[in-house]
């Protein structure tokens, strides 16, 4: 199957124009998307969710605070008025730079789709450093997926022990342990630890929620590394007031189903018993990236990210744009921000060729600032390195830039609902977890008995014969 | 492990109270919980899901209306207050009459609870009428699981429709049958008529949604037929005014993958290609039903459901309640009210009998009406056999009495606003699948016509030999 521009199959017969595809609906592609509304090309965005995701927001997801469809409208529902755009549902597999063609699997098989001008935002996953192992244990914050899983074993973790009895049991699955101090990290931890000590204070009979311990872990010297050492400390002291155990240069070298294996700041090793861990540590490039400079000799760095010009193409071709987590240039960081300015400047500059104009500047980041919550009405933002806010003002100013970027992106309303019933009445509105989660948990845990009780008996059969 | 009345394990020595063990979270055995706060007694509820499940939307879920939080809340917060209930996670396999005990599968294997009295509310399931592999294809309407694999699908459908390029392929992903054209039946027919005609209208660009085809079957002569022929034609009218085609006297004879085999009212057979099927056909009453008949000797009707005494025991133990849609007592109907009813009266017979007062007289169901929305701003409702409404004001009572009910079960303000956006401007706000779904539907089709070219392959190798 060709999935040739963006005609109705009745309306064959119209004049070639311009094939803009873009790769991935994350902010990069969306945002390149809409800058092309009015302008004569036909943009088809390829991408493996029906989806849009607005992942800063994704840790209330796993924390029970909003829903899936709040931080993920249909991509097709943010183009519907967009008539030059389509969308079309597929996991691209291969870009072919000579032929100019993109080939992604989608529900009928492969569709080849060709390109005059490629935008790639197939944006980064999360990276285990070499041990994807870890990731059945410790899930990643990256999916609507990842965070009803998470959400299942939170909340789950906290069920079961309610109807443990052996103490040391009960404290495994009331320990929570996050690895990574980043953003998601720090929100995550703090999320956590308001669920615990205050959410779920009253909610169980046999066991203390608030007992519950929260560990974050990284293996750097501080928190939130490029917010500063300022705002960092201050983070740090705000979520040790809440309770979270702040534990850095702490190395996390294996993760299995019970806990984590560290190695302290002195070099000696620890074992921490947890049922429940997220993995927040780090982000992979999306291997497009390695396809592309194999193809063109681009370089990529360790994360996998494509080096890019300043205009954000790929060396050499100037009609493939690689933007967002994906590529690496001036340093700029793996946030939304830059994703967002660069699907607009990828949109631009197609705009500005067709109309012939004179190139436009290079692509500059402006940093509108960087923030992160830490818990109810307290955040941490920094504007620049002149303005940095934490506490009370800069949670207002963290409320005040979501609100205004979720316009736009529907449910704002809703949002700011479950958001009372959070900020205020301290509760979650979202707690719902299916029942294969939880079924499925059970009989896991039930299967794991007996095997270790089958275990015991052939050894003291082993010892008795 | 057992788990013996609901006592912190600090407080072992307390003096022993009447110990309720309650069977599901649901009307029934919620609304028994809360009546028996202010008694001396030990609630415990043990159910399989950790949510209450307002089952009555469950079809807005299922078509991207509500988000599941918002149709369930946890158990335990609900009871949060409630000092002496504690809710367990367990999903309940025996019931000992004579040794009054409860066994259940918790996530940590059997537990044996004991009780003094039994409230039995475990609810009924689907029925498939012993066509069990029927539920693969059509999927029933009974659970949070339900009702996103049902979300997954219908929105699927469309995704799947757009890249597809032969036209009785894109009608088969484009036809959607209903099965059973009862209240559930009936408003997901008219919901999924509305996502089609009126939502989806202009969110794709290579298929028409307003082509889809959406079809209500039942075996029985009318629609909604406990509402009586007037109100019941008066849905069907509207129904088909929304382009529902409802056909009625035709009985479902098989079910497959790519659609379903039915019976005329001729008798002739007839096939229907439709690659997404519902199934709000039947219930059967939980298992545990059966149980308890063989172990007294009560009756059981052909749904499963046990022959209550008019104070809704079991024939000579009365210390067990049989309530909602587990039981059979004057032919009422399998409804919430029946269920929230028939809780209070347990909870309130059970206090009674703490302070030693006269019986209670027998049970008497409040019909306070029934009704049903067939799309946005029309309802039919029965009130009884003198009020009949159907239309606008039939829906304004709807919207009324759900809003009140909802009350005391949280996110009534994000309902409101989810309706809003619905009922509105048309939209859903709760379209988000997971990637599992999607790329889990993907591969099985790639599978499928991976599978049907190699058979025809090898056909074609046996022709040509």
């Amino acid at each position: 199957m060709s999935n040739q521009p963006a005609q109705p199959r009745d309306a064959a017969a119209k004049p070639a124009r311009e094939r803009v595809v873009i790769i991935g609906s994350g902010f990069g592609g969306l945002f390149a998307a809409r800058k092309l509304a009015r302008t004569d090309v036909d943009v088809t965005i390829i991408a493996k969710t029906s989806h849009h995701l607005f992942q800063p927001l994704l840790y209330q997801v796993a924390t029970g605070v909003l829903s899936q469809g709040e931080i993920a409208p249909a991509t097709r529902e943010i183009l519907r008025r967009q008539k030059n755009a389509q969308v079309l549902l597929g996991d691209v597999t291969k870009i072919d730079v000579e032929a100019k063609t993109v080939t992604s699997q989608t529900p009928v098989g492969e569709a080849v789709t060709s390109y005059d001008t490629l935008v790639v935002a197939a944006g980064a996953g999360q990276s285990y450093f070499g041990n994807d192992h870890f990731s059945e244990f410790a899930p990643g914050m990256k999916s609507i997926d990842d965070a009803l899983e998470l959400r299942g074993r939170i909340f789950g973790a906290f069920e079961m022990a309610e109807v443990l009895e052996d103490p040391e049991e009960i404290q495994q699955w009331l320990t929570f342990v996050v690895v990574g101090a980043g953003p998601t990290g720090v929100e995550m931890a703090g999320q956590i630890a308001e669920l615990a000590h205050s959410t779920l204070k009253k909610d169980f009979r046999r066991i203390d929620p608030t007992k519950a311990r929260v560990l974050l872990l990284d293996a750097a010297p501080s928190v939130l590394p490029p917010f500063g050492a300022k705002l960092g400390k201050k983070a740090q002291t705000q979520l040790e007031r809440m309770g979270v155990e702040v534990q850095l240069d702490v190395k996390v070298v294996n993760v299995d189903e019970d806990g984590l294996d560290v190695i302290d700041p002195d070099g000696s090793p620890r074992r921490i018993e947890s049922r429940t861990k997220v993995w927040a540590a780090g982000v992979q490039a999306s291997p497009l990236g390695k396809q592309l400079a194999e193809q063109t000799g681009a370089e990529t760095d360790r994360a996998g990210r494509v080096m890019v010009e300043p205009d954000c193409t790929l060396p050499g071709h100037p009609e493939i744009f690689v933007i967002g987590d994906m590529m690496s240039l001036k340093r700029y960081p793996g946030v939304a921000q830059v994703a967002m300015q660069q699907g607009k400047y990828a949109g631009k500059t197609i705009a500005n060729r067709l109309k012939g104009g004179a190139p436009l500047p290079e692509f500059e980041y402006f940093d509108k600032g960087s923030m992160a919550t830490v818990s109810r009405f307290h955040a941490v933002a920094k504007i620049n390195d002149k303005i940095q806010l934490s506490g009370f003002f800069a949670w207002l100013a963290w409320l005040g830039v979501h609100i205004v970027y979720l316009i736009g992106f529907k449910n704002r309303i809703t949002t700011l609902m479950h958001w009372t019933v959070t900020f205020i009445g301290r509760g979650r509105s979202e707690r719902a977890v299916t029942d294969q989660q939880v079924v499925a948990r059970m009989a896991l845990h039930r299967e794991k008995l007996a095997n270790e009780a089958e275990r015991a008996e052939e050894e003291a059969r082993n010892v008795a014969s």
